[in-house]
């Protein structure tokens, strides 16, 4: 019969939808660049002696359709019960327009973190909303974008307050009323450094014997007290106070600011962002003006641009990425972007009467609750409360935790005869009355009356949220446009390619972000009794065995909850194992000087000290310096951390070698798993050696950039390091938890795992290829225009490629800025700038993006050097030309022009869209302006129109 | 204590979230209408004789959360059976890509019908493509932007060849071997119209006897048979022939167009789109070039615009809107241009390669389904097929069908012995064994062989999908920012304000929208066991219920899928109950001049005569002229059509008399719904006199537009018309059906009723009030610039107002439209134009609009009158000057400007966004050029290029 059946697979995610170049698009970029197929140039860039054995095999891949079944199976394993443990978690209500038009919006999750303000001015915005909301309700002058979660923020509030400090004391107090995960991470975070936490009551604190001191408000068991006098007694004594409050309870409670403290930290999760196991949320942390230099993470602040016109951008990055890296004391590189985003909407979404309206509701019906309780005999402490109260039940205690469970409420056990329950917004009724019945109390919620049990001396009585953002009208109609508009601001990659090197932005597939949406995986409390999340089990060690097969590693922990986290995750690892073997001296950590500016940090944050090790000129280890300095320091060597392929896109052949030496030494090997884009189903960190890797989730893995967050950087070992994992971050066991909830960020995960089960082991290894194959068409397109910096021995670059521009400085006094902005009219965000090398770009464009786009940005960026070669030669002027007027936006164009060249040639370059121009909506920011005149709230709104008139 | 209770309601949906204005807000607005409150306005508005007694109150509004929390326990009650049942609706696999991007994205589904092509390009190329799609399949020239349903399309093409056939017989032909509910709305629709239809096999076609007829294509049991030669005997005759064939049959077999066929329908549900229960989906219609103009429906066409470069606008309008009313035999306006848009990117999801292979794996799982019932003895009929086969069971029937059931596959019932059986892309290997289970037979899917038994003289020879969207890069990425560029392109609701007079573009609510999404309301087949369906059941009642308490009706028929569609089945109803009582002869239908266009058309199509009435100067009916023809065709009088209140926006006081003549003579009430907005709590049809009206969902109860549908047009009526509604479309009852489905498109159903539930009785009062509090801002802002037309005795309006533009074509030279483009300037979809009054603009802001954004579209309004007085007075030209180079674009202002008005002028007038400006991507577009050099597929991808630079 004449009928051809077609071997063409509409269902294979891998080839079709998740790699970017067609067939066709790769034959023509294997012509490009002298190869036959893919195998020819892998095998050309990828050294034989580092590829794997075995391919990556887990059976068939899944199609959409199949995976989004699967995941509805796993998603029914978990059950969602109500669940009114608090300890930072509780039920919220996401507003339905946010989750629709942010959470579940790709204009919002695909974007990148905000270093480029041109065009992040939406998402800059809204970060801005956030810190006003945190600044007014603590109470304090600055606070930033977002922590990873309450109790790495209290960790880094500790380390704030050593730097702040006068004292010169290396204690540091924690109330004992602290949530227990709070307690541990900051206990793992101080043994290194050599503080000693002491856990007591506050009463007990002895203020001359510490450098600072953290209280709980209100206490993990609903205690509300006023911390002035502790903290007055401690700045007399020249430490500092810090404080973790509630945002909720501070609606309607008196704020750390008002009590004196000099930090506070807290979770936003109550405000609108579901509980997802444990994460992500965005964390908080404010101080007083004085500290502001020493805050860590980001801190959006306001400017002007090329216009005078008002712009945002981040504030004071000196502090940041540019961090002397071996003084740092924190690693802190993603923030909860995505997340703190949708905190600050909630608080424009309800003002300040409706955040006090709903602390109220949630007050009333945690009074309504126990009142039930004592009408019925039980004692209640606290007298006075918020929304947690602890019920004394005797002996009774499994008892009426299991007959919760089975009146579908989730209560929490308070030492060995207690029950705490802690009321939040969606505590309905219905759920009050079973609470009462898991009690043995059967009545019904009206015949109880509700009432205020609020402590009258620490009522608030400051105002907050008094900015126009927040009194804005709250029709969602009116929220709906405004969201719209402050994503049209912005450039994600919903629009363009962000060839962002080290940053692995390839697609995050529809399939994969939407059962992070289902409640199933949202709605579960990260305490919650372990047979109710099954599901999650399930997912954890299906990805937990994937993640092993990729990296041949023998064990996986989930709980870092960011890059940085995962590899100060590695080395506590580490240090624990060298504990163990009596080895606790080995304290010296080799660092190549190319390495991610986060690895010396970590290391430091371990208490290690950081020995730098030599690159040659390819940008290599030096070997015969780092064998030097490894014989040097034998008996010390803790370990040595490099990035593989180099962060300067090499693989080095000599990787074995160094993994080799180091353990000849004693020490053990981490490898940054930044660059396991160019590795996967190629090659294995553990079969090359390393002890220890992270990987990046969010960028390897799929899970999106969210504007700067979430992340995850879960943490593979070899098995003699597997018994020295993070803890549980509620048990006390070395080397203790490095993360509030025990998986991290775990509501992120079906992304990660969804990617690893539509793409399979033949699937990953392909995108692999072509993420090099993009990288190397790149590099070919752009040769002869610009120098590409650090080939491998056959001339190809790993998964990206450094394009120096520091020639151009000289000849025509245009700066990888200026190309960066440049590229901006040309429709793109810009690449890495000045990293690993100073002056340079640094390109990746990912498996996912197609050859058309490639060619849109190799247009653009030869463009760009035609522009340079016009003001090398003369033709254009040094200062007066479209770099340096760059970026273009509809405001040059509607006013004169008197520029040495055309509009159309200023805002249409090569790559640029003409009818789908994206606008930048500011020109180019200011920076030293706003660092001078640093303001990180929300400016009144009149400044806003005299800026937009 | 000094603690002071809140009273505001952050949950409070209707007045928090839904209506626009802000308490403050609405206090300014009083004082500038001169009111206390809203109250005395809406006594001076709505009068007194028709306001309702009793208030609208079914208890406590739900909070979002609440809704959603019902919708899940009731979307629970629906229970998931893989439906094998085929007849038009089949599983099928929505790409990730595209729910997320376009199915849930409200830059999409917010849009209105693209009348105004400037800010419509996205969805007006999206529809392109989508026409360009079922072109190709069908193998016919010209194919419009979809209509309602298969059925109702099938309909249309009977009419349609009636009309184009040279043949003056009055019969039709329908093969026995359409699908069921198709015969049943085509029987319906001939009828009145006089036309025979006759069913039968279609080698007993007389191709003499009749002006037309139709096959199906595959058969609804399978059967797959050319037509060519029972064509070309029609032709033969004069007579036309229609194909109804299913588009993914069409991938492999041989198309309409090369059997001859003048016309093709289908439906594209299986494109991608989502059973829903029964709707929405895109059914479609395509015909020879020869009959164009007289093809019903939507159709988008391509022009260039006022540069000359391409831009698509809907083609050929005076057929539509504009169709001369008394002689008009279709009613068709809303079109499913959502699920068209869906449907069309599915294709280009898949291109020709991809629908090919998913055409030929549907194929082959039959093939082997069908093997492995043969291969146990069953008899299957046809011997060639594509996806649907017909087992004989004998009196084994009902016991399959059980079995089915119990094996969770639901099967079709064929005569009394046999089950049909249909494949569908969603189809699995574990699929094919339950259905040899529910047959008794146990064998695995791998142990029979698939292969090809399609009919060899009918395999298809030509391509299709040649265009090279069909053909571009199919990535994800490239699709998601495919899908972003279009959206960019148009202006919708999640931007501006869209005061479309007669249309109410109000919110659309996100927590409205989820549930339409969930698979337990997606993926239901409409002809499933009923108890499979018992949450819709319940959804349907309740829903009803409430609609009859807010219309005073006693019951409702949810089939109609349009408002016109809700009309037709008005007045169909009517007739039935004249003919049940012996008065089939009444067939004078009223209809005041000032009725909505559909309103004649659907007078029309029940075969009545109409008799339009005169309006007095201010808008409203004649009642002397009225009672006059009342008089004189006391007999004959079927009924009446008004609209209440008017379409000039007048609340009528004369409605009750003008109700009581018609049933004195003997007449029926058609009160038609369009603007229920205005009366939703305050005034009920049913208490005035009407004996029906019909609903617009998706106007008063916040379906979205979708870009020009889906829509909803239930009709209510009084108990003595209840047994005459519209029947299932299956069964053979008369009136007969309108729609395919019983309950038209019930997918939607959850976002009127969740807006229901929501808002509760105060608040869809309130929301009236509100709409006429907008209108009546609006009024009084712009009077003394604008005259406005039609207000009621008391100097006020509706909820919507006519603003005359008419003086300024002579005093000026500027039209409506002139007005109209330059609204987008100013950032807005310009009002309703020239309807219901030749040269004005019906303005309907309602009650979802905040009271900045009434300012800035009347700010918007005022500076356009400046600029037109400004042409006036001569003090600039009247051919060149801002209203007549509207709407300004990008190119504009890159180019030479020599216009005696500023860039800044021409494209920030008062009312435009700095920032967040949208751009129009085209210049005006030229409707003339369009039609005379009609394109209505693609045009090839060397012009877009052309065109963008």
């Amino acid at each position: 019969m004449p009928f051809e059946p077609t071997d063409y697979l509409p269902y294979d995610f891998a080839n079709r939808r998740h790699i970017g170049p067609s067939p066709s698009e790769m034959a023509e970029m294997f012509e490009a660049l002298g190869v036959e197929d893919i195998d020819q140039l892998i095998g050309e860039t990828v050294p034989k002696g580092i590829r794997q054995e075995a391919p990556l095999d887990w059976g068939k891949p899944l199609s959409e359709r199949e995976l989004l079944y699967h995941m509805r199976q796993v998603a029914r394993k978990n059950t969602v019960v109500t669940s009114l443990i608090g300890q930072g978690y509780h039920g919220t209500v996401t507003p339905p327009a946010i989750l629709r038009n942010i959470f579940e919006n790709p204009a919002w999750y695909t974007a990148y973190t905000p270093y480029q303000p041109e065009i992040s001015q939406g998402r800059l915005e809204a970060l801005l909303n956030y810190q006003t909301m945190v600044s007014d309700l603590t109470g304090l002058e600055i606070a930033n974008a977002s922590l990873l979660d309450e109790a790495t923020a209290a960790a880094e509030a500790m380390t704030m307050a050593q730097r702040g400090a006068k004292s010169k004391e290396t204690r540091f107090f924690v109330d004992e009323n602290c949530h227990p995960q709070t307690i541990g991470v900051v206990k793992t975070r101080a043994r290194p450094l050599g503080i000693e936490v002491v856990v007591g009551d506050p009463d007990t604190l002895a203020p001359g014997e510490v450098f600072g001191a953290l209280f709980q408000y209100p206490g993990t068991n609903g205690h509300l007290r006023d911390f002035t006098d502790q903290i007055a007694a401690l700045h007399e004594a020249d430490a500092l106070g810090v404080v973790a409050a509630d945002p909720m309870a501070l609606c309607l409670l008196k704020e750390p600011g008002a009590m004196g403290a000099d930090i506070a930290v807290g979770t936003t999760q109550r405000f609108g962002v579901p509980m997802g196991y444990g994460g992500p949320h965005a964390a908080y942390i404010a101080c007083r003006d004085g500290l502001k230099r020493s805050l860590p993470g980001r801190l959006v602040g306001v400017s002007v641009d090329a216009r005078g016109n008002r712009a945002y951008r981040l504030a004071l990055q000196t502090r940041e990425q540019h961090i002397r890296r071996e003084k740092a004391t924190s690693n802190v590189c993603t923030a909860q972007a995505l997340l703190a985003v949708m905190a600050g909407f909630y608080a424009v979404f309800h003002g300040p009467e409706g955040l006090k309206a709903i602390a109220q509701r949630i007050h009333r019906k945690t009074v309504r609750l126990a009142r039930g309780l004592e009408e019925a005999g039980f004692a209640i402490e606290p007298e006075v409360f918020f929304d947690t109260i602890t019920v004394d039940v005797g002996l009774f205690q499994k008892g009426v935790l299991a007959s919760g469970v089975q009146n579908g409420v989730n209560l929490r056990p308070v030492g060995d005869t207690k029950i705490g329950i802690t009321v939040d917004e969606t505590t309905r009724p219905a759920t009050i009355e079973r609470v009462w019945r898991a009690f043995g109390v059967e009545r019904e919620v009206g015949s109880v009356e509700a009432g205020y049990r609020l402590p009258e001396d620490l009522l608030r009585e400051s105002d907050y949220l008094q900015h126009d953002v927040f009194h804005m009208n709250r029709a969602e109609t009116e929220m709906m446009r405004y969201m719209r508009r402050l994503a049209d601001r912005d450039l994600a990659l919903d629009r363009a390619m962000i060839p962002l090197g080290s940053c692995t932005m390839k697609l995050n597939a529809a399939a994969e972000m939407m059962p992070v949406s289902w409640p199933e995986f949202a709605n579960m409390h990260p305490h919650c009794p372990p047979d109710q999340a099954e599901g999650y089990a399930e997912m954890v060690t299906d990805l937990s065995e994937k993640l092993c097969w990729i990296t041949g590693y023998d064990a996986i922990s989930m709980q870092p909850n960011s890059g940085a986290q995962g590899e100060y995750a590695g080395l506590l690892t580490i240090a624990a194992y060298h504990e163990a073997q009596g080895q606790g001296h080995r304290k010296v950590c080799l660092i190549p000087v190319n390495a991610h500016g986060t690895n010396p940090a970590s290391a430091q944050m371990v208490g290690w000290k950081v020995v730098p090790v030599k690159c040659d000129a390819k940008g290599s280890i030096d070997i015969e310096d780092f064998r030097a300095k490894a014989e040097k320091h034998s008996d010390e060597l803790a370990g040595i951390m490099i990035t593989y392929p180099s962060t300067h896109g090499v693989f080095e052949e000599t990787v074995r070698e160094v993994c080799q030496i180091t353990h000849d030494h004693g020490g053990q090997v981490y490898i940054d798993g930044a660059n396991m884009n160019a590795m996967v189903g190629l090659s294995r960190p553990g079969d090359l050696g390393g002890d220890v890797s992270h990987l990046n989730l969010h960028k390897t893995f799929c899970i999106p950039h969210g504007g700067g967050g979430p992340g995850m950087g879960p943490i593979g070992v070899k098995e003699h390091l597997a018994a020295h994992l993070p803890s549980d971050p509620r048990s006390g066991e070395t080397p203790g938890p490095v993360s509030a909830a025990a998986f991290g960020s775990p509501s992120l995960l079906p992304i990660s795992w969804a990617y690893c089960l539509m793409m399979g082991g033949a699937g990953l290894t392909q995108a692999t290829k072509v993420a090099i194959l993009n990288a190397n068409y790149i590099a070919k397109r752009l040769e002869g225009a610009f120098d590409v910096l650090y080939k491998g021995p056959e001339g190809r670059v790993a998964h990206e490629c450094i394009i120096d521009t520091r020639p151009f400085e000289k000849s025509a006094g245009i700066t990888v800025d200026d190309i960066a902005k440049r590229l901006v009219d040309c429709g793109f965000h810009a690449p890495t700038m000045s990293w690993p090398v100073a002056g340079t770009l640094m390109v990746e464009p990912t498996e996912s993006e197609t050859k058309a786009e490639l060619d849109r940005f190799c247009d653009a960026m030869l463009a760009i050097r035609a522009e340079i070669r016009a003001v090398e030669e003369g033709e254009i002027d040094r200062e007066n030309n479209p770099l340096k007027h760059a970026p273009h936006t509809v405001e040059d164009l509607v006013g004169d022009w008197d520029r040495p060249y055309s509009r159309d040639q200023g805002c249409f370059p090569p790559g640029a869209f003409r009818v789908d121009k994206y606008w930048p909506p500011v020109n180019r920011v200011d920076n030293v302006y706003g660092d001078r005149n640093l303001i990180c709230t929300c400016p009144p709104m009149e400044d806003y129109a005299e800026a937009a008139e």
